[in-house]
């Protein structure tokens, strides 16, 4: 008898936007493990709740604490890149007499954290991963208005770029997603201005979760930004859209 | 009573990557309506097949003949327009008494037609649109692959776009989706080998789809590619992902 580990992409927040597959694999799943910071309940958890098996067992994997290293410093590397590999040796012996699920918020494949696991379990165990809805399809969405038309170029940012980085891509494309704003914020406020997308700019905090927030980035405070919060400027099409 | 136009976003093929919403309504609505080629079964309503209610009504949006008008000629994008126009009045009249569901590949906010309808039907009736996951989602899963990691930039471009554009976005991110393949294959080859990334781009024809194919791109004959295809070129991060 074997498993295999199966990562479920959860979608951006409301659990309603989960893939049929998702849900079924989550409700029967025996074992369900997701990423949190210490003493949190996590975001991916909450998103599953009343949805597990009675007889479900979790295992919450939790970052190392973080704040006497710098993010950026060589030991805390080394601290993340053992934590990553202790989780790929548990779920593996896990998976190798039943199936483990790992939850993963919106798309596993997009920026998501499973992709370091998924890497250490290559050609250990069978690896399943089911796409999902990503945050950023869901913050759009949040805004009630399509992100592109016709031939637009859409660029994904991320807030962790340079601020001379975030310029140069900002002033090429035509629909913009910034993601990982958070305490990045200023800075891409600040790279939007210098471009002149400020005023097209929105704000989504949460985008589908209840506690979503939906506003003009030229009207927010940039010194008070949660996690899940994404930067949006819409595209406007530069030809019609044709059938081919 | 009053109903409204639902869009339910119908994610990349596979049926059960659908949303547990779009789900839902679909099974429920007795008024359904999809795009298709005039002749064609239709990629969207095939999607849906054997989900939907035994009383359902359907209603094939045919995109206007094309044969003798060249694409984008004011003719053929006047012809268009009324099509539009004309769809949007008879969905609004339906939805002056009934819900009645709009069926859209992926996400109908990416590049969706539906969008030419929810602009049209703005302030006439009331219109909800459900996510999906895009088609470029359904494509990276396809190659098993993560898109994207740490703080790599992603820039996804239309295959319709002039070879000098391409070429301009392409040297500039770090991965890459490129839709609306099909017949411009050939130039986003070009373009791609004009960058030096010909050697790592991958091409998924119909991604998570029965007939699904993946393959290198420089294995691949150009002049032979299907609507539904997508050229990628992965991510490898330059940082470490590191939790906020
Ligand atoms: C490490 S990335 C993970 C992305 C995820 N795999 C996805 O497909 O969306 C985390 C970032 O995603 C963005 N994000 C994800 N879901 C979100 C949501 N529902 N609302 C706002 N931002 C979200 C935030 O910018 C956050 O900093
Ligand atoms: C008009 S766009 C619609 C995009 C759609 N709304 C989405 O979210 O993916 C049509 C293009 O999407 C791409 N596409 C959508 N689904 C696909 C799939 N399953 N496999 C390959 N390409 C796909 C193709 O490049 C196609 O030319």
């Amino acid at each position: 008898m074997s498993g295999k580990v199966i990562c479920a992409g959860l979608g951006p927040g409301d659990p309603d936007l989960m893939s049929l597959r998702a849900a079924r694999v989550i409700g029967s799943a025996r074992h369900i493990a997701y990423f949190r910071k210490e003493g949190r309940a996590g975001q991916a958890r909450r998103i599953v709740e009343g949805m597990l098996h009675p007889e479900a067992v979790e295992y919450p994997m939790e970052y190392p604490v973080t704040t006497e290293l710098p993010f950026d410093s060589p030991e805390y590397t080394d601290a993340l890149a053992r934590f990553y590999d202790d989780w790929a040796n548990r779920l593996a012996a896990l998976a190798a007499t039943e199936d483990v699920v790992v939850l993963c918020e919106g798309d596993p494949f997009f920026y998501g954290s499973f992709m370091h696991l998924h890497s250490r379990l290559q050609g250990r165990v069978p690896v399943e991963v089911i796409p999902g809805i990503t945050g950023m399809t869901g913050c759009w969405h949040a805004t009630d208005t399509p992100i592109t038309w016709g031939d637009d170029v859409l660029t994904v940012l991320m807030g962790t770029l340079p601020e001379e980085d975030l310029v140069r891509h900002m002033a090429n494309a035509d629909a913009l997603v910034v993601m990982k704003t958070g305490r990045n914020l200023p800075r891409v406020r600040r790279a939007l201005e210098r471009v002149g997308r400020l005023d097209a700019a929105w704000l989504v905090e949460r985008g589908t979760m209840p506690n979503q927030r939906v506003a003009r980035l030229v009207d927010v405070d940039a010194s008070d930004c949660p996690y899940f919060a994404i930067v949006l400027v819409h595209g406007h099409g530069r030809r019609p859209e044709l059938p081919e």
